[in-house]
């Protein structure tokens, strides 16, 4: 199976060079930093064990990569406007693509501009950050969550999964609006009051008034999935995500990261997209639609 | 009717030096500023028509303080403890204690201490600040309404009234509870949100997220009014509020100030309060529950 990577970052360089160094076919596009990996290869620090890949099959155009059995497309979701230019080159008629991406509605989004193509969403639980040019550091964790949205080749999904784990990743089929959702009870919380409060989960957490309103607002996103149906997340989910996250180093979310670093945030797909959604379903999500105000607020200030 | 006046900054300073410009008999208590006033007197620099006082009957204990038949405390309410000792040398058996402070609860707190005395709630509408020892800068506004909390003399009450108006401050009287609540509407949403977001009122208004937000909180605390049994405030009261802060330059309320400059804020009696309130009443404050919860974390990191 040949894989393509849109996006070789923190999460589209780890996954994508773990397939690598396992003797999968990868083939990774890269924007800005191509020349330096053209010269000096991916490096992959990882607790998991490092790793380089001398000579990855690298491009600076989709035009240019051979068509693809697998895409994960692993940008940051403020960029998904250009993958009506970057997928097409790279599709054949039965290409699957996984967006390892944070928010709900992404995949319904695409789908509309590919209406015959097979989707699916790639949830990553994974701390890692490209800190230079060629240079990905994987601090903790690592697996990923597929949810099957729109691929009727359940063969190739597991294939997928197959490859993953012959890779050393982790990876679990889960029901699509389950994985979604359930990653959304942590993202929403966390990425946004990291960045209204301009601190860190572990800090959110040590307060007893943060504390709760980290609760509130899992049991928001939670209260919202059963609004639109998706019934299997239990509101102890939300303890127990508390729990985990309480063991967790001292952790600064993506949006968070994105902010200190003068990047969008993935404000639409993270809070904007699932609090319509739960409010079609007549769920109003009042702290997370709070949250989202602030961000806008503060993405207005920054930009 | 002899005057005192607990906490000479930018609302005692300038309500009392008011009274005082006119001829009422005025005792003012300054702690830090003191030596200064002595000295020096005080300045009112007012937009109304600045005046100085030469020789302001000051002191810098309340123990040395005539009996008064009124008493505006013009402290920060998080330093209310203080007055359990600092009132009752200056109280007689029918002195009027106006607190002219913000939030919900007031009253009824020092009522507990003192269950005798005469209490009414003083909200005023004014932009002022004490910005050196011995200066108060009025800049816009100046009214005041006084709400009748427990004093059965009610031609004490209209005397204060009659005693503001001569010394040329717009004053009416109105209900307690509709007096606080409708107070409430404005600084609930606007003095925390201008420390969580770091912003003025105006820059709140102008951006649509903000501005839907401050409307919600608005509503929020008219709905948690109505819970308590304050029928009298519409909900087109928030509009109103919107439309006036609309006009008004861009402002820093009271609380965004004590959070520069490293004061302790008022949020036990601005949010804790009314929000507990509602809730006995059966209104939950979702939003301002959330923006208490922030700024007691962003009050936990400041101290």
């Amino acid at each position: 199976m040949r894989y393509g990577i849109i996006g070789t970052g923190a999460i589209g360089g780890y996954y994508g060079g773990k397939l690598a160094h396992a003797s999968k076919d990868v083939h990774f596009l890269l924007h800005r930093d191509y020349d330096y990996v053209a010269q000096n290869g991916l490096q992959i620090n990882s607790c998991a064990g490092s790793f380089h890949l001398d000579a990855p099959n690298i491009y600076n155009t989709s035009r240019q990569m051979p068509q693809c059995d697998v895409v994960l497309v692993c940008l940051k979701s403020v960029n998904n406007h250009y993958l009506k230019e970057l997928l097409p080159p790279i599709l054949h008629d039965n290409t699957l693509v996984i967006l390892i991406q944070n928010g709900i509605g992404l995949e319904s989004d695409i789908q509309q501009c590919f209406p015959q193509l097979s989707l699916a969403a790639g949830l990553a639980f994974i701390c890692s950050a490209k800190t230079e040019p060629g240079v990905v550091n994987h601090q903790s964790y690592g697996s990923i969550n597929i949810g099957n949205y729109s691929c009727h080749d359940h063969t190739l999904v597991n294939g997928v999964i197959n490859d993953f784990k012959e890779a050393g990743i982790e990876a679990n089929l889960m029901d699509y609006n389950e994985a979604r959702w359930k990653k959304a009870v942590w993202n929403m919380p966390f990425n946004g009051l990291t960045v209204a409060l301009n601190t860190r989960t572990d800090l959110l957490l040590k307060n007893p008034a943060t504390l709760e309103l980290v609760r509130d607002m899992m049991i928001e996103v939670i209260e919202g999935a059963h609004a639109c149906g998706v019934q299997n997340i239990e509101t102890t989910f939300a303890d127990k995500m508390i729990e985990n996250t309480i063991k967790m180093p001292s952790y600064s979310p993506s949006m968070k990261l994105d902010f200190d670093f003068h990047r969008p945030m993935e404000i639409h797909y993270i809070y904007t997209r699932p609090i319509e959604e739960a409010a079609k379903s007549g769920y109003i999500m009042k702290k997370l639609k709070m949250l989202e105000a602030e961000l806008l607020y503060i993405e207005s200030k920054e930009y």
